[in-house]
């Protein structure tokens, strides 16, 4: 009855955590900067959700996720007090590291398993400029790209979800969300959406402590995305 | 410095008239219906423009092209008098025709080698959903699904080529449109867009007259997408 997947894609296709932190050892070589590139990489990150959560909130209008990693930038350069090394142009450039993200180990191959029967797309809140640029750097090929830029808003916010789905003109329960993140999965199953988890116990590190286990009775669960591909008959 | 090429799909890079053509003829036999299928795609294909007119005008918001081809279908029903053989199921599957046209010879080859170089896009009046079922079918490996459905209106408003760029995060001069159709490279080159020609001599069938050659000083224009792919250096 599923005839799309759709797909959380940093943390679960991408390893975000060592992507950013690959571009910021080069990134504080060149400029002398002693700094641990996995905490630059962590705080970040760590600024993604709060500054969607305005958006959400209605306290500012849809602007991609590109604009927000930039101010992000701008924000944890200041707390590292590193202002003076980045112009404008560094800070542009820094930020397309978004876009170099490797895909995890099983993700390709996993994903192209998926694309012989399923429509395949990200559901992210990923722009499609950062989205298209992410899967040409990883090969990931996806059959359209959804998400926030479809909806003009973020995830968790059923919009998402619900505008991804309309857009393959399909109901919700003809789309299933793929994603390593519980939060993520419950408001697509809130929206009406089939749900299929898999861990990614090494997005956040060695230390992660969340989302280590499915924590829900979601409509599949699979080790990885090559799991995924066998459970759904791909 | 072109970083995408966006194209028009319907006679760009699909053959519509063969692949409606094809599927009339066995909607048709199945019925009894003795009717000139081409005559019938041409028929169809003719409600095309008028329906976006309305939307383009400002007389109807944006609905997707598959409701228009859905309503066009009993438009063209009615006047060959065929409306008793086709309940609303049969009319819905009909209109399904409209994701199963082959690609013309060269096409999934020549947008392959294009992809290797750039970012790829249908631009077309096309829904999303559209799209992306047609691209299955036909073996059409975009990098994203741009269009109609981004800018909610219809090509040729300049809003749909200008939407179709910013989603790629690109100033217009950076995206390269490619069509068989010389108004559609006018208003993309009056958007700031390069432009690509490379006429379809068979899109309307032996009788055709429009689009035969460049009719303006198009920055590219090549034999087919293969050669289009060669005079881009892909």
């Amino acid at each position: 009855m599923v005839e799309a997947l759709i797909f959380d894609v940093f943390g679960t296709v991408v390893d975000w955590r060592t992507g950013i932190a690959r571009e910021a050892t080069a990134v504080f070589r060149h400029r002398g900067i002693d700094l641990d590139p996995y905490e630059f990489a962590d705080v970040w990150r760590g600024e993604y959700d709060p500054a969607m959560a305005r958006i959400r909130n209605g306290d500012r209008g849809y602007v991609a996720l590109d604009i927000l990693h930039r101010e992000n930038l701008d924000t944890v350069l200041t707390r590292f007090g590193l202002d003076d090394l980045f112009d404008t142009v560094a800070r542009d450039a820094f930020t397309h590291a978004w876009e170099k993200l490797p895909p995890w180990p099983d993700s390709v191959a996993g994903l192209d398993r998926l694309k012989s029967q399923y429509m395949i797309a990200p559901c992210s809140n990923g722009s499609i400029a950062l989205m298209t640029r992410l899967a040409k750097f990883g090969g990931l090929n996806w059959d359209a790209i959804l998400g926030a830029d479809i909806a003009r808003d973020y995830k968790p916010r059923p919009a998402v979800y619900l505008a991804s789905a309309a857009a393959l003109s399909l109901a919700p329960d003809r789309v299933m969300m793929v994603a390593a993140h519980n939060g993520d999965l419950a408001a697509a199953r809130e929206a009406g959406l089939g749900t299929a988890f898999l861990p990614r116990p090494a997005e956040h590190g060695p230390g992660q402590t969340q989302d280590l286990t499915a924590e829900s009775d979601w409509d599949v669960v699979a080790a990885d995305l090559a799991d995924l591909a066998t459970k759904l008959g791909a």
